[in-house]
C-alpha cells in the first residue's frame, strides 16, 4: 500500500509572518468558483527531522491543513496536535440506510472543516435567512489549525447487548474489536464508557476542535447523540520525531518510547490492520482504545521526588531511565543498584510497559491531559485521557494493561473511570464515505 | 498615578523563528546566579496599533512575559490571552497572620511562575529527594506563554454569612464589594458561586494556566481549598486594539465595543478604583464579576439566522450593527426599518447593553468560552464564562445586568448558573504581597 500520509508533514504557509495565516474559513468563501478541498493547498512530503523545538511551540502553524482523504484516516500518525475534543455517540433507532446517510453527511462536513471550511455549504452567515445556518460560526475567522477528524465504530454498532443486529453488520465485526475485559481496580463509570461511534477531533486551537464536534453532533441530530465527551490539552505523547516529548500531569515526560510515525516499518506492522487479520474491510484501519484516567494529583504532589521517580522508572527532569543516559537511552533493566535490586524497579511503569516485557507489543499513544473543574473536596478533577492506536488490542493494549493493572505502583495514584474501544476504518476515497467498505 | 502597564505590550523575542522561545523554565534553571524576575526580560512600551491579525494567531509569542509587579495587577488590561483557568477558594479556619502568610506565599510563587519559573525554589526535579518537589513539573519545559495571575478578595473574606469578622477586616470592606443581587431568571448553583478568594490565571498555553492554579492550590493546602474552578478557551473579548474580535459559542463576534486598554482615559475613569471611592486600600485595584453562563447551544443552532441576528443586533458574519456599516461602526438605534420599528430591535443584546442605554456605564470584559463535557441528554455543557472588571459594580455590572435579565431576548438561550464578585487589589510592590494595603 502506498502511503502519502505517513509521516504526515503539515503544509506550511510560505508567508514568514506568523500572524497572517494563508487560509481561513473567511478566505475560502472569498474564493468564488474554486472548489473547497485538499487541492487548494499543497501537501509536502518528507519529515522535518529531529529539529529541537520547544514543547510549547512545536505545534504546527495555524494554517496547517492535513489531507482528509487518503489511505488512512488522519489523526493517527499525524503529529499529535495540542488540543482534543473526543466524543462517543449512541446511534438512535435508525435504519441501515440512515446510518450510511449519517456517515456520508459526516464525511462531507469533516472534509470541509479539515480544510478550514464551514461544516455546510452556506456557512454560518449566509444562505436562507429564515433557516438555521448550516454552520455554527464560532470558527468562522479561524484557520484550519491542523484539524483532523477521525471516526471509529464501537462493538455495540455491530450488535447490541441483547444481540440485536441493528444494521446487518454483525457478521462483519472484526475479531480484534473485542469487548474490553474488566481490569483489576477498574472503576468505570457507565456514562463515560462505550458508545456506538466515536469522533476524535484534534487541532492546535481548541475552538476549532470544539467547532468540529459541535457541528458533527448538530448534523447527527435525531440520528445519533453524544454519549460522553472529553476535552484535552497538552498532548501527552509525541508521535513524530519532529516533536519534543510533552509532560503529563504527574509532571513527567510521557511518550518517550512511543511509536513514531517515521518508523514506518513499526507502524505498518503494529498499528495498521491488515486484510489478512480477518476483517478485510478494516485493512488500512486501526483500533482505538480510550481510557479516562483520573489522577489523584494532590496525593501525588505530596509524594517524595525519589518515590515519584521510582514509580515512573525515569528521572523527572530530563526523563532518562534510572539506569542512566539521556531521555532516549534504552533502559537497562538488568542494572543493579543498592541491595542488589534492579535500579529500575521491576514494578515501575517503564519496566512493566516496556515492549521487552510485553512480547514486543507496542502502542501508538495519542493521549491528552485534562482538567474538568474540581470535586467537592476542592481536588482538581484531572488526569490523562489515554488514546492508543494498534493493529490488534488482543495482543497489544489488553495484555499490557493487564500487567499494569496488576502490578504498577502507579495504580495508587490513578483510577480508570472511562473506557472505549473502536474500530477505526481506513481512510476515505473522494466521493465515498468513512467506513464504506463495512457496508459494501 | 503613573502606569507602565497600560497598555501592556508584551515582550517579544527578537528571534524571528517562532518555534524557538527565548525563555523557558528549563532555560531559567540554567542561568546559575542570575535572579529570576522581570529584570531578565525587557518590557516594551507602546502598542502594536491596529494591525489586522487573525483571531487564531493574535495571541502573543510563547515567550511573552508580562511583568508581575506594577501599579496594577496584570491580567486586567493585559491583552486577553487565549486560555483561562479560574479558581475560587474557601479559606479554612486560619488566623489573620496565617492568611497574610498564604497571600505572601502565593505572591512569591506567582511572581516566579509569571516569568516562566517554577513555583518553588527547587522546582520539580531537584532539591531534597526525600521530600515532595516544590513544583509539580508539568510546565517544566514550557515558556511563560504570557501567563498572568490575578488575585481577588470575595465579600465572605470580610465577614461570613453569620457576620463573623474572621480576619479583622470587616470595617475595611469596600462599599463597592456588594453582595450581588438576585437577577431575574438567575439559576445559580451554590457550588459554583461565591468564594473567599479568587485567582484568575490566563496564558496562551492551557498547561501553563493549569500549572499555575494547581501549584497555588497545592501551596494553599491546609489553609484554603478550591471551591469551584473553570477552564476556558478562545477569549470572548478583545481588550486591546492589537487584537481582532473573537467569537463566542453563539458564533458571533463578542467584545466589539469592549473597553480597550489603549483607551487610558476610559480605563482610568471606569476600570480602576480610586482612593476617593471610599476604600483607600483599593486604589489602583478593580472589581471582578464572574458569571458562568450556560448556553443552550443546541436550541440556538436550530434558530433561523435572521432571528439570531435580531437577538444580537448585529450581523453574524462581519459583526456590523443591523443599522449598517462595518464592525466598528456605531449602532444607530434611531434608524427605522419596516413597520417603522427600529432596525436594531430594542430588546436586542446590543441595544440593551450599549453604554448609551446605561447612563454611559461600561465594563472591561475578559470572558472565555467553555465546554465541560455534556449532559445526560447528549447536549454540550457549553457557554461563556463571563469576567468583567470595573470601578464600581453598583453603577456598572449590576444595572446593566438588571436590564439584560429583564428584557434581553437572548435569555431564552442562556442560563446564569455560577457567579462571583471579588475586590482585586492594586498591583504588588517587590518585597510585599498582594493586598498588603488591606492589612496595613
Amino acid at each position: 500500500m502506498t502511503d502519502d500520509q505517513t509521516p504526515a508533514t503539515p503544509t506550511q504557509p510560505t508567508d514568514p509572518t506568523p500572524t497572517r495565516p494563508t487560509l481561513s474559513r473567511r478566505g475560502l468563501f472569498g474564493l468564488a468558483g474554486v472548489g473547497v478541498g485538499a487541492g487548494l493547498v499543497g501537501v509536502a512530503a518528507g519529515v522535518a527531522g529531529d529539529r529541537a523545538v520547544s514543547a510549547a511551540t512545536s505545534h504546527t502553524s495555524a494554517s496547517t491543513v492535513y489531507p482528509f482523504y487518503g489511505p488512512h484516516q488522519a489523526g493517527i500518525t499525524t503529529p499529535a496536535q495540542d488540543r482534543l475534543h473526543f466524543a462517543s455517540f449512541d446511534v438512535g433507532d435508525i435504519s441501515r440506510d440512515e446510518l450510511i446517510e449519517l456517515l456520508t453527511d459526516w464525511t462531507v462536513a469533516a472534509a470541509r472543516m479539515t480544510t478550514g471550511g464551514s461544516a455546510g455549504t452556506y456557512g454560518p452567515a449566509s444562505g436562507p435567512y429564515d433557516a438555521p445556518p448550516d454552520d455554527t460560526g464560532e470558527a468562522l475567522d479561524l484557520p484550519a489549525s491542523g484539524l483532523t477528524i477521525t471516526f471509529g465504530f464501537g462493538p455495540s454498532l455491530f450488535t447490541t447487548a441483547a444481540g440485536v443486529d441493528r444494521f446487518g453488520i454483525a457478521s462483519r465485526r472484526p475479531a480484534a474489536l473485542v469487548d474490553l475485559p474488566h481490569f483489576q481496580a477498574d472503576a468505570l463509570v457507565e456514562a463515560q464508557t462505550g458508545g456506538d461511534l466515536c469522533i476524535q477531533a484534534c487541532s492546535d486551537d481548541p475552538q476549532v476542535a470544539v467547532h468540529a464536534i459541535r457541528n458533527l453532533s448538530r448534523i447527527a441530530f435525531g440520528r445519533a447523540s453524544i454519549r460522553w465527551s472529553q476535552l484535552g490539552f497538552g498532548r501527552t505523547s509525541s508521535t513524530s520525531r519532529s516533536q519534543v516529548t510533552p509532560r503529563n500531569l504527574f509532571g513527567f515526560k510521557d511518550g518517550t518510547a512511543n511509536v513514531k510515525s517515521e518508523d514506518t516499518k513499526v507502524v505498518d506492522e503494529h498499528i495498521w490492520a491488515n486484510a489478512a487479520d480477518g476483517a478485510a474491510w478494516m485493512a488500512g484501519g486501526s483500533y482505538l482504545v480510550a481510557r479516562r484516567i483520573r489522577m489523584t494529583i494532590e496525593t501525588w504532589d505530596r509524594t517524595a521526588l525519589r518515590e515519584q521517580e521510582n514509580i515512573i522508572g525515569r528521572t523527572k527532569g530530563e526523563g532518562e531511565p534510572l539506569s542512566g543516559g539521556t531521555e532516549f537511552t534504552e533502559p537497562n533493566f538488568a542494572m543493579k543498584g543498592r541491595d542488589d535490586a534492579p535500579i529500575i524497579p521491576v514494578d515501575s511503569h517503564v519496566a512493566l510497559s516496556h515492549p521487552d516485557q510485553n512480547d514486543g507489543a507496542v502502542l501508538l499513544r495519542r493521549g491528552y491531559n485534562f482538567v474538568d473543574g474540581n470535586d467537592d473536596l476542592g481536588r482538581l478533577n484531572a488526569g490523562l485521557f489515554f488514546i492508543a492506536f494498534q493493529r490488534d488490542p488482543r495482543t497489544q493494549f489488553i495484555p499490557i494493561q493487564k500487567r499494569l493493572a496488576a502490578n504498577d505502583t502507579m495504580n495508587e495514584y490513578v483510577r480508570h473511570v472511562g473506557s472505549g474501544i473502536f474500530a477505526v476504518p481506513a481512510g476515505v476515497t473522494k466521493g465515498s464515505f468513512v467506513g464504506a467498505e463495512l457496508f459494501a
